[in-house]
């Protein structure tokens, strides 16, 4: 059977009946259907609820497969122009007599942090409506001279690469989830794609961006905005400003509507490879070296994996195709060590890489990165691992929807580390999870699996799985022991010296945690910031910093 | 007589008898000084007034000299520590019974834009205390292993270039003004410096900054402060914060205290050369291939300049040694052109390049360089005219006060530009500037220069300089000759689709072209963000965005 990963997240649903959901609020399909009139762009039934209240964290989708509900949305609505976005933020403020209702706007709802989830009725008791932002997803203009597009927010990463890609260019965005993760969604989690060592994160491409908050358009153009059809300035020093405003907002400050993002021509080579070093601590010395080549020799990925995400996809045991590149995979390794005595190939970790770019600019990568592998005495894996490795993280992304069926919880945490403490994060954390498996009586043993996916200047991330078998509890008390031991996990990440997140966000999953983080005086100025724009919170979503316990525990 | 370049600087001031100023606001020197005791740390005396009210723009200079003064601050402290800045700030809020004082941090004071200007008496009548920040110039941590140092903010660029060598790294941010300009300047100005290509803009070295607001400390850490002593994480995707709150804020949000900045190992190597081409327009078409090469390829340096600012040394005919660095980089042009028959030299642009990193990068680099060079036909002029060419814009820098004294006003002008309408500024900016000066009858001809100082991947950076002769005019009708042709100038920059500031700021100079370039509803925003930080004003400069005409006329 061919499984095409999109696809598997969209069968999910269907299988079972839809649940019912409480009433949509009293009023509310008239007011929508005003600014909104066209046939399916307001949607109240259970099914567009439900997806559009669901991110793609654990424990969004394990209380949808378990029936553990909460709150969803009363409605769906798929604006398709920007006044059509204005206008629905008018309507949720004057609702019901200026009582109003909260906006949520969603992409491709691949966040893992909660953050498209409606908040309690205890917390906000106003009716709630999910912005599918998908309905803007035009490339309104492509300028590949100055290498620049301008592209409504809604758009998927692969649409938008399909779509660059007849003009000859990329933006060099891709995330895992590129699939379904829209333009707007990255820009608002701050997200990374694995790519960024040639094209930078989603703040490094984003020039400008359009964002609609109920007060209006919020832009900025840096020069005369008649004179500049077409072209946008990426740097100006004109105080402080957009996209900065913006970029992380998480749906809480406005809706974006578009950016100008720098695009690239289509790179000469795209080449695979991949290293094997006989164990993780190996590979990870070896990652610290690549770190220190000026930034122009890094290759554009470079990700070590861990021997048990080489098992991984094996320990599911779904036939696919996507497994049978794993396969290969693990067997150049076993092939690789084949000439390397004495050393288990249970312990190996291999590093796929990408190089991408001039023809001359990868020779020297190449030839450089050589240099250190043979320094370092690891063995060349083959250009076939390279990129099955590489494609597969789309897969294993999607892979713990399988393991729900199978009652094994996972979840993936993320962090960016110094170097300086780089070492100590896994073992803290494989230590503070297991010390909890064992208190909680949990059966069998946690799996967890390490991957190191990006190298900075002044310290690497860390990308770390964690799985447990959960039979014979009660879905609720399963939820309770993942969740305590992914507190664990977080905690030791962060007493090892590991930030609260890279590029996942903070959405309601984490938002507890980041006062420790900044200073009281820095989150209440961001609040303030809020008000000023928002001043009756249309924008409902409260993720982050923006969440109702921000202020208290710092 | 060997000129030594800061020095010509501070020469200018004694050089003529202080004028008188209005005594400093009653009571003030007893507030001041029950927070700075010690001695020298308050100060009355015209002298640091004058000094400390005074930027390097034209305007602050000329009016200065001719003695056509305007609003100087009531007294100038000098604060060591972030608690004395903070007892400044509120000694600010509560003196005179709460009505207060105006606090405006000041740097090298290089800044050409008025910002560390005073505020007229009508706009604000309260009293002016500028705060000094040279007293907080140490180096507190360099962490060599991960690339990052934490430094406080009034250290000047070269002191901290000096620092940072003994322990092996440099911050590679060089703008030419690094003799007096600081770190805290720097980033309260967004500044850039000559070898951005390899170092990145202030914005890609700041990873942390500390800002002592009215309401207290404003930091973050994206971890547990804890375990991060004397380390720091440049990326995280936690919500919108900090550096980019106060990249920009001009001296009007909190007095930026330190900051954690990236720095990297000295480079292997360091090499100069140059390259001339028969014109400006072939030399322009060179650069924006070198703009088409990937990032990692490009030069530390890159400018390319006409040959008004070949001849602009001579016109000032100052002896010295950056001159006869100038007279040697026309010798070996003299030389090339030998080679090149038919090409008048007087047409010649010639580009000055600065390779710095690694030995395989820079060799790399010149290879790909010298393809380009190749191609278009351009003839190489040697490593010593491209060091004299480098060092010398150093020079040109303060060449103006020169000037000043045979009555020639100058000033320079940057601006971002898309490529695809980089080639209309030059023209534009020229006939605007000859229109304006035949229509104010001033006499002979304005002098104008321009170079090519930066490479974008969307954009070029043009760097204009601007002078004129006003011999029979008084200081303030030569002065506002000069702001009426500055402004036609810049008029033209805008309408050519340049920005209205790359690298300089806005301060004073500029804020009534900002509120054409943003929404009305970002100016209310951002300045309802200062509201939240600073609601009574006490950081008084009004700067930029917050000025009192930045929202009107937008
Ligand atoms: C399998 C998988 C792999 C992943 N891999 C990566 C990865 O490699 N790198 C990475 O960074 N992240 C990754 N993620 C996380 C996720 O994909 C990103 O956070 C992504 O940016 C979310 O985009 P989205 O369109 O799905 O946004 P959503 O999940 O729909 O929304 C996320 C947040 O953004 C807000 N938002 C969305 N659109 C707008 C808009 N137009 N205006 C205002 N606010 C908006 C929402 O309100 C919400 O707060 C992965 C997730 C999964 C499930
Ligand atoms: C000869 C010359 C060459 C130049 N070359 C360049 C160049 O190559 N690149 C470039 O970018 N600029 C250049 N400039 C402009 C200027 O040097 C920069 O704007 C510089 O960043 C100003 O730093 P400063 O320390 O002198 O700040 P100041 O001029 O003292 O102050 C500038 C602004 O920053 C604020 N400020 C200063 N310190 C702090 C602090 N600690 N906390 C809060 N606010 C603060 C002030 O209030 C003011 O608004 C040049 C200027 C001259 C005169």
């Amino acid at each position: 059977r061919k499984l095409s990963v999109p696809l598997t997240v969209r069968d999910l649903m269907p299988e079972r009946p839809m649940p019912d959901l409480p009433k949509p609020a009293e009023g509310l399909e008239e007011i929508l259907a005003a600014v909104l009139p066209q046939e399916g762009r307001v949607r109240m039934d259970a099914d567009a609820r439900l997806r559009a209240g669901t991110g793609h964290g654990l424990a969004d989708i394990w209380r949808l497969r378990t029936r553990l509900l909460e709150r969803f949305p009363d409605a769906v609505v798929r604006p398709e122009t920007e006044e059509e976005v204005q206008a629905l933020l008018n309507a949720a403020m004057s609702y019901n007599h200026g009582v109003g209702f909260g906006i949520i706007p969603v992409g491709g709802r691949t966040n893992v942090t909660s953050a498209t989830k409606c908040p309690s009725t205890e917390v906000d008791s106003r009716p709630m409506v999910s912005l599918d932002m998908r309905g803007l997803s035009k490339v309104l203009w492509v300028n590949a001279e100055d290498g620049v597009a301008m592209i409504e927010a809604g758009i998927t990463g692969m649409d938008l690469k399909k779509s660059l890609k007849k003009h000859g260019v990329t933006m060099g965005m891709e995330p895992d989830s590129m699939e379904l993760s829209t333009l707007g969604g990255w820009i608002a989690t701050r997200a990374s794609g694995m790519k960024r060592a040639r094209y930078g994160n989603i703040e490094d491409m984003v020039l400008e961006v359009r964002l609609i908050t109920p007060g209006g358009a919020i832009w900025q153009r840096h020069g005369d905005p008649k004179a500049q059809a077409e072209t946008a300035i990426g740097r100006a020093s004109t105080n402080i400003g957009l996209p900065a405003m913006v970029l992380g907002s998480e749906g809480c400050l406005g809706v974006i509507t578009s950016a100008v993002v720098r695009v690239r021509p289509l790179p000469q080579v795209v080449e695979y490879q991949s290293v094997v070093f006989p164990d993780w601590d190996r590979g990870a010395s070896w990652m610290r070296e690549v770190a220190r080549m000026p930034a122009g020799l890094r290759p554009a990925s470079c990700r070590l994996m861990d021997q048990n995400q080489l098992q991984l996809a094996q320990a599911l045991k779904q036939g696919s195709e996507e497994i049978s590149a794993w396969q290969s995979l693990r067997n150049s390794l076993k092939d690789a060590f084949l000439h390397w005595k004495g050393i288990s190939l249970e312990d190996a970790a291999a590093v796929t890489l990408v190089f991408e770019g001039h023809r001359a600019e990868v020779n020297l990568q190449k030839k450089e990165i050589s240099k250190l592998v043979s320094m370092a005495g690891g063995l060349w894996g083959g250009a076939s691992a390279g990129s099955a490795g590489y494609t597969l993280t789309f897969a294993i992304a999607y892979l713990r929807d399988f393991g729900l069926d199978y009652r094994i919880l996972s979840e993936s945490l993320e962090t960016m580390v110094p170097w300086s403490t780089i070492h100590e994060v896994w073992p803290a954390v494989k230590m503070a999870v297991q010390r909890e498996h064992r208190q909680l009586r949990l059966p069998g043993k946690p799996f967890m699996s390490c991957r190191m996916t990006q190298l900075y200047d002044e310290g690497g991330v860390l990308y770390m799985y964690l799985a447990i078998c959960t039979t014979g509890l009660e879905a609720q008390s399963a939820l309770a022991a993942f969740e305590s031991l992914e507190h664990a996990a977080r905690c030791a990440i962060l007493n090892a010296g590991g930030c609260l997140s890279h590029h996942h966000g903070v959405g309601k999953l984490r938002a507890s945690l980041l006062p420790e983080t900044q200073s009281l005086v820095l989150t209440q100025a961001l609040r303030n910031f809020k008000m000023a724009l928002d001043p009756s919170n249309v924008l409902a979503a409260r993720n982050g910093t923006w969440c109702t316990t921000a202020l208290e525990g710092s």
